[in-house]
């Protein structure tokens, strides 16, 4: 049962951490000021399974399905031979997660992996051989020329054709959360305006490096409050109270894997290989949310009003921007929301005229940084 | 005794979460590799009086002045009249807390200020008009074209003249700890190469707020850990396990006085007012080391290996950026530290050839963002 003790565990995380703080998630919006696809049950929906079911980010695919009143005939609970018999509860239904293999597929439409890159590479091709289309949050398709990576509310074209009832499998693959996340606020402004260099720094929630992470962030955080050396298991080194370059790979270029993605998947999105981005990855004390300080450059003038109009009209997104209250995003106040939070618009004064801006921009990590948008992917298919 | 209290207080937060874990402060190194000006006591040694002596930064004008053996035949601790009466230890004597009156300027050489600028507005003038060389560690007179504005090892030349013993009061401002930090790193690449643009991205820590913002933030973690609402007196938003806009006030342009003093304060440090600078300025939930996200591009080339070799010979600074064991700087390792840390040191892939650096840059806030830089300068002085 040491699943449903972390599951446990993570959820009393949550909730002094996050829901305490922020009214119960009852209570709480989900989003801003969002368009959902409401649907109801149907016999025709699809059969569904969730790879990785047990994490943090496949615990926050059932919350979204759920959400979103997502569709389904079946879903399958798959997670590995470690997490095989443990009982899943959902939308009143219990469920017994099973083990991973090739035979899981038969008869699953649409299959939401995330139970990381070598997870995905080695099932996700399985998944396609019998019919199924499989979203997939690991990185392992990603740049693969022949797999769409998809931000619904950004590039839905990407996937056309991709439809679920025609037979054929197919894969999708969902961006990294700060793509995801920067790309929410940056696309509107880009196809107004043309972005030809973009100078991203983020604040990365623990979240991204799993349930995990999360909870030693927490643990942390006690023993060096209690003047205690801090449990070092998931980082090799001080979390609580610090700070530090992201844990990805460095690669040969310097800049670590976490970067490369935001530099090579934005070219990808965009369909744009000309985009210049530069990035560096910061890993900071903070749950579930990520933030980014983002420098833009224009290949035309837009004002910095023009730029609040359009991403308070950009779907998926929502203004914070109170100069006189000091109001702004925060990872807190988005978490566990659907919508990116945008602030500190204004006209950067170390570029020319108006061809310049710099915005601050926070997302739920788990959220549209991961489920949601690959339960919006899920959506599309439909 | 309310002031012994939250000094204790603070000594604690710092026992707790800095020096217990990175060794005891009696055995850590205050440097890592630093080049001091080591003077005995001599009978004909300046009279010192600090300002603000209560403060976060007044305590640690203190730990510099005797860290660093500073030459003084006498000195007056001075504070508000709150705090007057208090008693505070110092290189083994025991010292009564002064009332800051006009009169306590007489007989003093050099005033280290670090009250607030509306102290440093109303007092500074009279502490010169005594005969004191005040060293300004508030915004006051920075932006004044009559006053120097030092970072010792980048901008020595701009106080030339002032010396103590000519009689002459005089008013030297210390620049904003993130400016110092960052042009501490920054400006030896200038020196090289010329910036032509920065962009900065911060990461603050909370002790450039002051010692009841650093209490503050433990005591809200400590909320927020029992799941209690946390206490916000200090900021008007929950900064445990959260981070935000940088609380100064923003301005009619959109960027906060914070992002302005980089933009400001690089162009009169480096005298050059062609130099481009954009800053975006976040709190972290760090206790007192400021953390600086970089991007240079520069009017000559640059390559990272001479870059780096530029850094290594760079005083006060240290580089530390080891890429196969994902080791760069962090606010932690450099908290109680002299140097500014460098790493992250990388061709910017979205610059043309070596035009182009993005580096990551750590730095004691207290200490060479304030009472270090301040006390260096006082060193120039004699």
């Amino acid at each position: 049962m040491a699943a449903f003790t972390r599951l446990t565990y993570h959820q009393r995380v949550h909730n002094n951490l996050l829901s305490s703080l922020t009214g119960p998630a009852a209570a709480r919006p989900r989003t801003f000021a969002t368009t959902r696809i409401r649907m109801s049950l149907q016999e025709s929906a699809p059969s569904l399974a969730v790879v990785g079911v047990t994490g943090a980010v496949g615990q926050e695919f059932l919350s979204v399905l759920s959400d979103r009143d997502f569709p389904y005939c079946s879903i399958k609970m798959l997670a590995s031979k470690r997490s095989a018999g443990k009982h899943i509860t959902f939308q009143g239904r219990d469920y017994v997660v099973e083990e991973l293999t090739p035979d899981a597929f038969q008869g699953v439409d649409i299959a939401l992996f995330s139970a990381g890159g070598s997870i995905s590479k080695e099932f996700g091709p399985i998944a396609v051989g019998k019919g199924s289309i499989v979203v997939d949050n690991s990185s392992a398709f990603r740049m693969d020329e022949n797999v769409p990576l998809v931000i619904p509310e950004v590039n839905p074209e990407a996937m056309s054709g991709i439809k679920v009832g025609k037979g054929k499998g197919a894969l999708i693959a969902n961006p990294n959360c700060s793509t995801i996340i920067c790309l929410m606020a940056a696309t509107p402004l880009h196809q107004h305006a043309k972005v030809v260099r973009m100078v991203v720094s983020t604040y990365q929630a623990a979240s991204g490096a799993g349930a995990a992470a999360m909870e030693e962030l927490v643990l942390q955080t006690r023993e060096v409050l209690e003047g205690k050396p801090p449990t070092c298991n998931i980082f090799n080194q001080q979390y609580a109270f610090n700070l530090f370059s992201h844990n990805a790979p460095v690669l040969s270029n310097g800049y670590n894997e976490e970067e490369m993605k935001l530099v090579n998947e934005t070219r990808k999105i965009w369909n744009n290989n000309d985009v210049k981005v530069t990035a560096t990855c910061i890993r900071v004390p903070v749950m579930r949310a990520h933030a980014e300080s983002v420098n833009l450059q224009f290949e035309k003038p837009l004002d910095e009003e023009r730029a609040k109009d359009i991403l308070k009209n950009a779907p998926g997104v929502v203004v914070i921007d109170d100069r006189a209250a000091n109001r702004f995003p925060t990872p807190l106040e988005v978490s566990n929301k659907d919508d990116v939070a945008v602030g500190r618009i204004r006209r950067d004064v170390s570029q020319d005229g108006d061809t310049g801006l710099d915005i601050f921009v926070c997302g739920d990590q788990i959220r549209k940084g991961a489920a949601l948008n690959a339960v919006q992917i899920a959506e599309m298919l439909l």
